[in-house]
């Protein structure tokens, strides 16, 4: 493979897929390699990779990969026709859910699944109103930009979306003491309730990250998501869980996120892990939605749910339990939270440290005291840690909370290079910031 | 593997995929092997694919799998690291198309790509209205699903979406004369823009697969499709060819359907055949359109565009080219065509005969006077077909057209049979059918 320099692979690229065409960093990483945890660039240099989520049980894979090619090999054809695979994969999927959820459908990504969720949604409740966080992405395609209250510019203006402030017990919301907070959130999801049905427009569904990842891995106030369900549904809408970020295993006590709460969602949305990078998607829901909007609407998916996904999801789930990934996700992300605690200790820039498992918000403050959200800093930090050979990101309403979420393989001695490198760049950041 | 009754198969599919999961045929065939053109069940049964154009070079073509082994085994990564692949396969893509058309955004699939082709086309034209034949399908989203007039329900409620009856030169149009007919379908389009001008909705863009596969592989009256698109170009529109089940040489004389016209489209939209089974699909587009929409939309596609994605669309193009399947489709396809002419003159059942390279619409009618659409009859032939071992389909607004659409390494031997069986079919069929 030659090596062209970075600077004219970013021109060809900037020709023919425009120079809007999103890349990471403010030196783009011109990656050629990857194996486990790691990822190695053209020149041979090797960064430990904290952000991607997709590739759930390891850069390539061997068993993974193994398994697509005996497929591949073997059969690849649409589910028009009866194959095995497909009945397999989804009595193994379906059996990790509660039993109400009892049916799939597959897609090829997430967009599609919680495009699909939202349809059967509104096809069942005969509303149109979904209800989502003011920090929301759920995907790219018409219907689900819609509900991107983070930074798609097609959520401001339509009238089928309404969003609640997300439920932060961190920074909370202005006059109102911490015991309060849940229901302060909760009569938000009530305004929306309420608006939409004086609009005529009435409620389909709240459909929410059950992590809250995007919005910051919130630590949500407790009784929050039960409560705020039990309005939506008096209303006649549906809850929808979008576990494309933090379903399989991440969380680690759960192979689904929405399983540390009271509530049982009545359709689930899937898709990034799934596949560990092939497009492998869908919806777990109760049986009597699918069934209902699948008499409906005819729905076929070209490529979902053929040979060669379903054993790369079945090869998924295979490694997962194989290897205690979850176990691990505990036991690696408990030394982890540890160890992000310790450095809150030293530097005054982390206002707050969350986890979930193998997901972590470290979220960086101008002050602890007024929380004023360190945008810069974290983009600095993001910068400095790819400099320093790690891979992390931001989220959060301001992009000021650093994004930490490796591969599920991410062991003891990759949490130690992790942590004294951020360490390192803290202080390199520390220096820089004015007292 | 274990080979189940087909009975019980059906049952544990039904449990999770829902009883109206579509399934082919009144008896389902249980794949389990694929090869080139065939195809074989779990008792070791051999058919000849007549229908499939996602498998486009061949199932389970040995390049395209090891093109997917060898970089699911290096790297597969999102496009917001720098990758070769991507730059390399949109660059040798792009140079397939008018110039005009230099840029692409990468998908999973198909309705992907027709999202993102109404998203941008909306954009850029500030209007909503889309013109789409009378017997259209261009994919399963809640937008895409809209155009659907074929035979999704959710096209029945929108207000834009309109319809022109489906131009075709064998049925007309009732007291219209042959040399009249491009202007009275033209004048049907002419129709839906003033409507949506009257609305206040505006026209986005005329969408339409060039050679009208859906609506029976028609044969357009001559000038319909220029004059439609200027027209449509004039109201602010703009011309959207969903090349996703026609193009990559489907029809031989081009890589492209809509290159035999004398228009070029703003967008076209790619898919099926892209990646052989692999969900890749896209978008190709003038550049203009790619950067305005670009910059507006933030849009990111995490499994689109992958070195995996990429890898594999590049090792059918090079099938396509190293094996000479464009000048097959001229050569095999003429041969065919020859033959189902040849059969139309021994059974009456046969109203017209229709080519594109290797696609052909075998009009199925109960007299040839009156035309009436023979449906009990064209389902009657393709389940005598499957039972004798070759697998097409119907389209068409009555599903009355027999769909012939192999694989394109489809050769004389394999046209021989499907001819010597759809010949024997036929027989059957006549001797059942009252005269």
């Amino acid at each position: 493979m030659e090596n062209p320099s970075v600077k004219s692979l970013v021109a060809r690229r900037s020709k023919v897929l425009s120079q809007h065409s999103p890349l990471f960093y403010d030196q783009p990483l011109h990656l050629v390699k990857g194996e486990g945890v790691w990822l190695f660039d053209y020149q041979g240099r090797r960064y430990l990779d904290v952000y991607n989520n997709v590739p759930h049980v390891g850069h390539c894979n061997p068993r993974v990969v193994e398994a697509m090619r005996q497929q591949a090999s073997t059969l690849n054809i649409h589910t028009r026709y009866l194959h095995q695979n497909i009945v397999d994969y989804v009595e193994r999927l379906t059996a990790t859910f509660d039993l109400s959820l009892s049916m799939a459908m597959l897609t090829c990504t997430g967009s599609e699944a919680n495009e699909l969720a939202l349809r059967m949604a509104r096809h069942y409740s005969g509303a149109m109103g979904v209800i989502v966080t003011d920090c929301a992405y759920h995907g790219n395609t018409e219907a689900v930009a819609e509900l991107g209250t983070a930074f798609m510019p097609d959520s401001k203006t339509t009238k089928r979306v309404k969003a609640f402030a997300s439920p932060d017990s961190y920074r909370g919301l202005a006059n109102v003491k911490e015991k309060d907070l849940a229901d302060a959130y909760g009569s938000q999801v009530q305004r929306a309730i309420d608006e939409f049905h004086d609009e005529g427009i009435g409620v389909a569904a709240i459909l929410v990250c059950p992590a809250f990842a995007n919005e910051g891995l919130l630590d949500l106030p407790k009784g929050f998501l039960e409560n705020a369900v039990a309005k939506v549904r008096r209303a006649g809408g549906l809850f929808i869980a979008d576990e494309v970020q933090v379903g399989f295993g991440r969380t680690g006590r759960h192979m689904w996120a929405h399983q540390q709460y009271g509530v049982t969602p009545d359709i689930v949305t899937l898709g990034k892990p799934m596949g560990n990078g092939y497009p492998l998607a869908g919806v777990v829901a109760r049986g009597e939605l699918i069934e209902q909007f699948s008499q409906h609407a005819m729905y076929f998916n070209t490529f979902g749910g053929t040979p060669v996904a379903c054993a790369i999801g079945m090869a998924v789930l295979d490694v997962l339990e194989h290897d205690n990934l979850l176990e691990n996700a505990i036991k690696t992300g408990g030394y982890v939270k540890d160890q992000l605690v310790a450095l809150q200790r030293r530097h005054a820039i982390i206002g707050d440290v969350r986890d979930q498992g193998l997901f972590f918000a470290v979220e960086l403050v101008k002050d602890r005291q007024n929380k004023d959200p360190a945008i810069d800093e974290a983009n600095r930090v993001i910068n400095l840690m790819r400099n320093h050979g790690v891979l992390i990101s931001t989220i959060g309403k301001y992009q000021s909370i650093l994004k930490v979420r490796p591969p599920m393989p991410f062991y003891q001695e990759h949490a130690e290079l992790f942590i004294s490198t951020l360490d390192k760049v803290l202080q390199i950041v520390d220096s820089e910031t004015p007292l």
